[in-house]
């Protein structure tokens, strides 16, 4: 069975073409800066990759042509639209709604619609996607895929904040929780490996960074709340922040709200602290003794370790933590930092092992670690084309 | 030596006269409703009490009642101002500037000043306790003891936020934290009692909470940060929130920035969950069956866990928590949900030991448990005399 998978950004669309179950991925691509005059399309194969640059005004136009490098007589990969059975949208914010995949129908629109005043930025993007596909994909199932649908299991000692009632009630001010497609995949792979339910905690350090912690499968805790602006240090977002700032920001140094926004959303975290946002950059002008940027890897690596403590504490107990995502699979350094002075939790990184640079999952712990520390790839596409293989199924 | 100790507040004044070292109370009292045709007198001796409601217009009308009362022939306690050879005040917010007590003068007024913003609500009545008392024991040393002093040994990985650099160097916009006065106080008795230097948390539960986490004997972390606005969950402040939660409620909600402010220090925290400010009326409704009451209990509980695990991560290890305050040294309840399911952290509470009331320092883990549990009754009045015992001594 073919399956689509769309994640419709602000200014960008992903997409990847899949056969499952077998989990074949036929080509994936993406096209970014929609409606800038330079756009740029990339299509890969299995035999090749192609790239374009060229005007694409808007999302309609951008899956229309995705649609025709799928069918090129030539170089494409389908001969009729009508191949696809379903094509699976990342859904950004699921409110309270949504704990799981569904089939996408006017409903299902209305109440992705009704989100958008807690998503601003994302399920905008992610409904045009949905428009624009049931145009151009019109056999297909339309599903959608949710990013806070595994926290829904939170408790709500984890879920609310201290504020008054009427503001959950009414205006649903709580802890949403994001990134829940791959901490969900992750922490399955996990369990996999470890050969049983357990005590994990997921470290998910990407563009966006989250924690989450697992127990016995299901999310008890998160770092993201009501927004993907906190918890961690990101790249340019501040995560958390004693929220008086924000006040003293606007009444004292004359800032507008929007613009406290957009500076702790922008020009916060990682790039607020050293003047870059790549952590690459920042590792390696550490390495050539950049203070600012040592201390911001520290900061990073020691809020990480503070949540690491508080997951044990909720969980009452730590069998793993599992580094995912571009930084976390892939940044020797920063796993080194997170897991330096923890043996008190059972963690002991073996300094070898975890230099080792692989798409599989490992163990980077020592033999005698306690507490196991692993590094496991994430595929949020798999898990979406998964969940939509299996929902169809059902 | 007589020492004067004055918390000057928006609209009250507390006092208490000392003689050091012997830690003797003369008496004692304050006077609240500043500004009101009611104010309230209070003034304790010894050997009996005495109350007055009368108008008080402002702090130099009621510092003078009170050296009225001090001087009084028939019921006072010393013949003249000059008796007292120092007037220890409590100021809020010291800033960076301040890590240690010192003697009041021009230059630290005006530092008090410059602090005004980062503090609205605390150094403005603190200063104005200064200036009134300057007048009225003009005989008298003044010396200042700041809340944030202890807290000023954290290293920057943990007192800096992950925004741009000038904030913290033009604006000051750092991790100051409140309460250092107690946390100091209750960490030295709970190392006295120990018998060695150790790895402890405390716990302060009172009208404000906080937490820090003391290494050999200097705090390295606390959870009130900027202001003494974050953190745990208090009587009628939120605590920690996700800051994207301001930014809706004034633009989706139609706040104003002042008003969010006031809704998360004034209507949140207990107040918000339960419709009930005072711990006493929350655990009488919770035991009576209040599932509103049991749940704010449990988050607030909650949060206090989440912090333990946090700070036994940057402590790498931990001796013993200390619980103090009000609530902390009164509530056998919210300390048996806290260290209930912690034995992941050697937390083992004894049941019976804990429901003991008294005013001295105690140990009410289980025997076995290997990290101490102990309640260290806090007296800020005490430390205050204290250190401006010390320093005039020095």
């Amino acid at each position: 069975m073919k399956i689509l998978i769309i994640n419709s950004g602000s200014s960008s669309i992903k997409y990847q073409l899949m056969v499952m179950p077998t989990n074949e991925v036929i080509c994936s691509g993406m096209i970014d800066r929609i409606g800038l005059e330079t756009s740029n399309i990339t299509f890969k194969t299995a035999i090749g990759s192609r790239e374009e640059m060229l005007p694409i005004p808007n999302h309609k136009v951008g899956l229309q042509k995705v649609a025709n490098m799928l069918l090129d007589a030539e170089k494409g990969v389908i001969k009729s639209t009508s191949e696809i059975a379903a094509v699976g949208h990342r859904v950004v914010h699921g409110g309270s709604d949504f704990s799981d995949t569904v089939k996408i129908d006017e409903k299902v629109k209305a109440k992705i619609k009704q989100l958008f005043e807690l998503a601003p930025l994302h399920n905008p993007a992610n409904l045009e996607g949905i428009n624009v596909a049931e145009e151009i994909f019109s056999s297909a199932v339309q599903i959608a895929v949710f990013d806070t649908a595994f926290h829904q299991t939170m408790p709500e000692v984890a879920y609310k904040y201290a504020i008054p009632n009427y503001l959950l009630t009414e205006n649903k001010v709580r802890v949403y929780g994001f990134h829940g497609t791959s901490h969900k995949y992750v922490s399955e792979k996990a369990i996999d490996f470890l050969e049983h339910n357990s005590k994990i905690i997921t470290i998910h350090l990407g563009n966006g960074c989250s924690m989450a912690a697992v127990k016995n499968g299901k999310c008890i805790d998160t770092t993201m709340g009501f927004s993907p602006s906190n918890g961690l240090i990101m790249g340019t977002r501040s995560g958390d922040i004693d929220q008086s700032v924000v006040f003293y920001m606007i009444k004292n140094l004359g800032y507008t709200a929007d613009e406290v926004n957009a500076v702790l959303l922008k020009q916060s975290g990682m790039l607020g602290l050293t003047g870059y946002s790549d952590l690459r950059d920042i590792e390696a002008e550490a390495e050539k003794g950049n203070k600012e940027c040592q201390l911001a890897l520290q900061m990073n690596a020691y809020r990480i370790k503070k949540f690491i403590g508080a997951y044990a504490a909720v969980l009452n107990g730590l069998d793993a933590i599992v580094f995912t995502a571009g930084i976390g699979e892939n940044s020797s350094y920063m796993r080194k930092l997170v897991c330096t002075d923890m043996e008190y939790f059972g963690i002991e990184i073996d300094e070898e092992k975890n230099q080792i640079r692989s798409k599989a999952i490992r163990e980077i712990n020592k033999a005698n670690s306690k507490t196991k520390v692993l590094v496991v790839p994430t595929d949020e596409e798999y898990e979406i084309a998964n969940q939509v293989y299996q929902l169809i199924q059902n």
